[in-house]
C-alpha cells in the first residue's frame, strides 16, 4: 500500500478509502488505480480479516479413514451440499484431511488458531481429540451424525438410522425370507450401531446373534468377506441386510461366487442409495440417505451460530425412505 | 494477551517472552502459565504467521466437475499422496471445492489473499480463471496434468497418457482383435486429449475417426452411452480402449445388454488401475496411475518453491505400466 501511495502521489490514507469504497476525487481515484496496476499491488484479505477477527472460512473434516473417504460417496456429496450454502454466504470451506497422529496435532492447532470460523464434522466418535477440542475451544460447529455421549451443546444433522434400518429389514422379511443375517459395519459409530439396533429391532424374536458378521469399515472388500463368513456360518441364510450399498455390493459379489442367485435364492439390501446402488446386478433396493442435504443443513446450523442472533435447534432428522429396487 | 498479563500481575513484554521461549523468572513463568489456563487464551496463529507472512497452509484444487470427484478414486488418492508430504513438512493442505462462478471469484481471492502459500491444481484447463491467476500473482504451485498451453514457469506432475495408451492399445491389437474402437473422454484435458492421440498412433493406418466415441467426462454413466454409441455405428466390433476404468465399468454394463461376451466377444482395456479395474466382471487390463506418488510428488515441488534453494525441475513424469487382467 505503502508503494501504491508513493506512485500515486497520494497519502496512503487515501489508497484505503479506495480499497474500502470511501469518497476520493475522480483524479485520485484514476492515479491510484493506474497506481495500483504498476505495482501489482494485491489486498492482502489474510490481514483485513484477522483485523475484523474473522477468516471467512469455514472447516470440513471428515473423521474416517481416508482410503475409505475415496470409496464413499455419501461423504463428497456431503461436503458438495455444504459447499453449496456456505459459498452463497460468502464463506470459504477448507476440507482438511486427517491421516495421522500428526495431522490430528496440526488440524487442532489449526481450527484453534484463528484460521476458521467454524467447523463442520463428519463421523465424529466420542473419543476423537478434534471433538474434544472443538467442544473446549467453543468453535461454532456442526456434527453430521453424533458420538455417542456427545452431550456439549454441538448441534448435529443426520437421519433416523435406527428407524430405516428397521424399516428396510421389516421389507425384508415382508419377502417372506426365513433366515437372514446382517453384515454389520462401523460399530463404533453412531450410523453402524444404530443400523445394527434397527436390525435387531425388526427381527425381534428371530434375531439370531450368529447371523451377524461385523467388519470394520463400510467398504466392499470386507463386504465381500462378511458374506462369505455369513455363508460359512448359515448355508441356508436367504436374507441379507449389508450396512451400506458398497458392502452390499461386495456381498454381490460373494453371493456370485457360491453361485447364488439374486434376489431369487438370497434377497439382498443395503443401505444408503448410492452411486453403487443402481452399478450392481440387480440394482439394490436400500435406504436412501439425503447427503447433499445433509451438507447443506449442517453448514446452515454453523452459520445460524455465526449469526449469533437466533436459537440454535439441537439437531436435524432428515427423512431416509426406503427405495425397493430388485436385489430383494 | 492484555488479559493473560493482568492476571499473572507481569507486563505483555513478559507473557510474550513466556509465549516466544525467551527468558523470563521460574515465578514470572509460573504466574504466566496459571493466568493462561485461568483465562483460556489460545495463541492466535493465524495473527502470528501473518506477522512472518507465512499461513503454513498449501490449496489443493481440483478442477473437475464436483459430482465427478466423487466417482474418480484418483483424485482422492493424489491428495492423500499430498497431505503425507505436506503433512511431514508440517504445513496444513486445505482443500478448496469449485463449483460455480461464485466459487471460482472466492477461491481466487482466497488464493491471492494470503491464506496459502502454495497450491496444487488438478486438471487445470488453459483457460482456466484460477489457472491464470496462480501465474500471475507468482504463487508457487504445481499441476497434476498440465493445461495444453502451459507455458508460465510452473511445474506440473503427471504420467505420460500418450506413451501408456499407445502401449495398452498395441496390447489389444496383439490379441488379434481387428475392430478396435476407443471411447474417448475429456478432450479438452491433456490426460484425454493425450490419450486419444496414444491410441491413433498405435493403430496407425488402421485408425478409423467412426469408431472414436467422444464423451465429456471420465462417467461410468457415459462409459455405457459410449459403448452403446459405438456398437450401433459398428456391430462387428471386437476390441475397445475406454479412456478410464469407470468409464470401461459403463461399456461393459452396454455389452452385458447386447449379449457380447467379454473377452470372448470384445476385449475391453481401461486406463487408471483404480478400485473399479478388480470390482468389474471380467476385471479389467488397463494402465496403472501411480496417483498416491503424483500427490507426493506434487507435494515436493512444492515445498521446493517455498524454501527456494534447489532448482525447480520443470516437471516429472512417473511411470504408468500397463496391468494384464482379463477383459481383454
Amino acid at each position: 500500500m505503502h508503494d501504491v501511495a508513493a506512485a500515486a502521489g497520494v497519502s496512503r490514507g487515501t489508497v484505503n478509502r479506495v480499497l474500502n469504497g470511501g469518497y476520493v476525487s475522480a483524479d485520485a481515484r484514476t492515479a491510484i488505480e493506474a497506481a495500483i496496476a504498476m505495482v501489482g499491488y494485491v489486498p492482502n484479505t489474510a490481514a483485513r480479516n484477522l483485523a475484523r477477527r474473522r477468516s471467512q472460512a469455514i472447516g470440513f473434516i471428515a473423521l474416517e479413514d481416508p482410503a475409505l473417504l475415496l470409496e464413499d460417496p455419501n461423504i463428497g456429496a456431503i461436503m458438495i451440499g455444504a459447499n453449496e450454502i456456505l459459498s452463497l454466504a460468502d464463506q470459504q470451506m477448507v476440507s482438511l484431511v486427517i491421516d495421522s497422529d500428526r495431522d490430528t496435532q496440526r488440524v487442532s492447532r489449526y481450527l484453534s488458531g484463528g484460521f476458521v470460523d467454524g467447523a463442520i464434522i463428519v463421523s465424529a466418535r466420542s473419543h476423537d481429540p478434534i471433538t474434544r477440542l472443538i467442544a473446549q475451544i467453543g468453535l461454532p460447529a456442526c456434527f453430521v451424525g453424533h458420538p455417542p455421549d456427545l452431550d456439549r451443546g454441538i448441534p448435529y444433522v443426520g437421519i433416523d438410522n435406527t428407524g430405516s434400518a428397521r424399516a428396510i429389514t421389516a421389507r425384508l422379511l415382508a419377502t417372506g425370507r426365513r433366515r437372514i443375517g446382517m453384515i454389520a459395519a462401523a460399530l463404533d459409530r453412531d450410523s453402524g450401531a444404530d443400523r445394527l439396533t434397527g436390525f435387531r429391532e425388526a427381527l425381534g424374536s428371530h434375531f439370531d446373534p450368529a447371523l451377524v458378521a461385523e467388519i470394520p469399515l463400510y467398504d466392499y472388500a470386507y463386504g465381500v468377506k462378511g458374506m462369505r463368513a455369513l455363508l460359512d456360518r448359515e448355508p441356508l441364510i436367504d436374507g441379507v441386510f449389508a450396512a451400506s450399498d458398497a458392502v452390499a455390493a461386495g456381498a454381490l459379489e460373494s453371493l456370485r461366487e457360491a453361485g447364488r442367485r439374486v434376489p431369487e435364492d438370497v434377497g439382498i439390501v443395503g443401505f444408503d442409495d448410492s452411486s453403487w446402488a443402481l452399478r450392481t446386478q440387480p440394482p439394490l433396493s436400500t435406504v436412501h440417505q439425503p447427503a447433499r442435504d445433509v451438507g447443506r443443513n449442517a453448514a446452515e446450523l454453523v452459520l445460524l451460530q455465526l449469526r449469533g442472533k437466533d436459537p440454535v435447534p439441537e439437531s436435524i432428522l432428515l427423512d431416509s425412505p426406503v427405495v425397493w429396487r430388485t436385489s430383494a
